[in-house]
């Protein structure tokens, strides 16, 4: 079973396997370390959900602001980490035309001014057309309403990214 | 002046910036960016001091165990951060006898196992004979009081590491 594996970590490896399950804040990861053993996957999950969930907001939002844009620089340059750039390119992210990008850099940039964080979203639960109509949606929201539903996908990203680890744990060959 | 450049910055830049000023932890950078614009630097430092002092004992915990090991795999791998890099060259960690590594690396394995997190101390401010005598003398400390103190040099470090932004933005020459 891949918790017993995780479970068994030191925080050295711990740290190294499970610190992106949320974007670019290994220390998250690092402060559950302090409270395995974990039940299973929903039970690490909860872990790093109640940690997220008493951060003052600045904190929260200091996540979401760990998050690159979509279809953005990063991706552009090759600088992703490897869970962002597979979850971008599978959504299509990667293969936009030229109107696409000009609309969703756009919307982005409008986004990145109304809230103050970038636009996020489970991307592997998504394609590129619902991508650009969320965001379009979602731009409407209370500021107080978009930062519950954009940490929403932080925890769908989580959640996925910790399924991936698990399986390949217990089946190395899906490495 | 410097200050006005940061207090300046969208949370991009000053994520890209600032985002190492506590070792692998941007969240806090990308977090305090709520709180500008900064007066000074004490300023802007005492948010992050706050930011940290908030946190859950997982989470202080979470912070030192983002650190890499002294004169451990990541240096000899070239995998540190530029930050990380700098300070322990310049504490002439990259230049151990074996006799010296071995030494430190057996008291770093005893720290680990005793306190749950990395030996960390403010590189600069030391050399390796220091940085010896000190791992030893801590290894004795109780767990809340080392905690405690592993987290002053966390502070140092941090402060060093934004007094050198600020410089460099001030003078840009010095990059």
């Amino acid at each position: 079973m891949g918790i017993r594996v995780i479970n068994s970590m030191d925080f050295g490896e711990f740290v190294d396997i499970l610190g992106n399950i949320i974007e670019k804040c290994p220390l998250i990861a690092a402060a559950i370390w302090s409270q395995r053993p974990f039940k299973d996957l929903a039970d690490l999950e909860k872990h790093v959900f109640d940690f997220i969930e008493a951060l003052p907001q600045s904190g929260k939002e200091g996540i979401l602001r760990c998050h690159p844009d979509l279809a953005g620089r990063e991706l552009q340059q090759g600088t992703l980490t490897p869970e962002s750039q597979r979850e971008q390119r599978g959504a299509g992210l990667s293969s936009l035309g030229l109107e696409e990008r000009r609309r969703l850099s756009q919307l982005n940039g409008a986004y990145k001014t109304r809230f103050g964080f970038p636009f996020v979203i489970a991307a592997r639960l998504s394609d590129k057309a619902t991508i650009l109509r969320e965001l379009e949606r979602r731009l409407d929201n209370q500021p107080a309403q978009e930062l519950s539903t954009a940490l929403d996908e932080v925890r769908k990203i989580c959640h996925l990214r910790l399924e991936d680890i698990l399986q390949s744990l217990e089946d190395p060959a899906k490495l």
